[in-house]
């Protein structure tokens, strides 16, 4: 930020007073700009023994499959967020939702927000921002070709509650992907990549 | 918004392409400034029978009674941000905490997120947003003096299910407050205020 949005006079850093971190400060017209943290909303589509992943068709993470998710919207809810992502991405119509899982992602400002449920029927198609989408049993998953480590998180959590019997509502954290070097731990619940 | 943050110049309105919605967009530096909800974060401090309330010394609700809540910042995850808003709003550390109930104010482009917990003690003092912080058995919850509609569902939910012996993770969505004539009906909990 270098202006400011309402009157477009340059900002600075700046403690306000009463505050305790820095905002973007207008000296112009005194507005306050403050930054937040953005949600990303999205689900897990259930078919039968199935659910559905998409392949993303853009960058960040082309080529790779993914839960359909993206950013909440002003004026939606978090389950108006995730059905409009779904039907976006895959075509996906969700017959019902609940409340799955919830990942911090500190380091880049995103609180991730996932639901589950049973899909309206099997009927996918690849959206604008999937080359393709599909319906994976569990042994089927492509552990190694998914694109983000939030998606995998949240896909182990899923299995593991299957496995049991009974979905809960799970909260964790997910820190920067590990350099190359480091050894990856894929069931690692307890690591938060 | 009137300009644009990055570059200064003026913004306007439109729908960028292979989007579906209206954003600022700046045709001299090309930037898209995407507005998203905010998360407001809280939590419900017990202590034994009780639960803490803070009295609120600013508007909106000035002298009404709240959940300590507030902004999630950026960098933080959201029990982060709930201990962080009850510490500095009633002086509250939380010896743990579990997550309780999302709320959707849509109408404010607001996701409110609760946890509840025990306090590590019961040493409470007001913050600077309060004017006093008291903790209060069931009895003498001051219903009628709350600050916000969201609140007031988080806190009959909490009763509700500690009633019954268990806590469960809520979902609701809270509408603009009625006009003044209208019906006021504080057990509702199938309506959305």
């Amino acid at each position: 930020m270098n202006y400011c949005s309402n009157c477009g006079e340059p900002v600075r850093l700046g403690i306000p007073p009463g505050d305790d971190r820095n905002r973007y400060l207008c000296d112009h017209c005194g507005i306050i700009h403050y930054q937040n943290p953005k949600m990303v909303v999205g689900c897990i589509p259930e078919w039968e023994d199935k659910i559905l992943l998409c392949r993303r068709s853009i960058e960040p993470q082309y080529g790779k499959w993914t839960l359909p998710a993206g950013y909440l919207e002003n004026g939606e809810t978090v389950a108006d967020g995730a059905q409009r992502e779904a039907f976006e991405e895959a075509r996906v119509r969700m017959a019902s939702m609940k409340a799955f899982a919830l990942f911090n992602l500190a380091f880049v400002n995103q609180i991730y927000f996932m639901f589950r449920g049973p899909m309206a029927a099997p009927d996918v198609a690849a959206g604008e921002e999937s080359l393709s989408v599909a319906l994976f049993t569990e042994d089927r998953i492509p552990w190694d070709e998914l694109a983000f480590t939030v998606m995998r998180e949240t896909l182990i959590r899923y299995f593991q509650d299957r496995k049991q019997g009974a979905f809960s509502f799970h909260m964790g954290d997910i820190a920067p992907e590990p350099k190359p070097f480091e050894t990856r731990n894929r069931a690692g619940l307890n690591t938060t990549r």
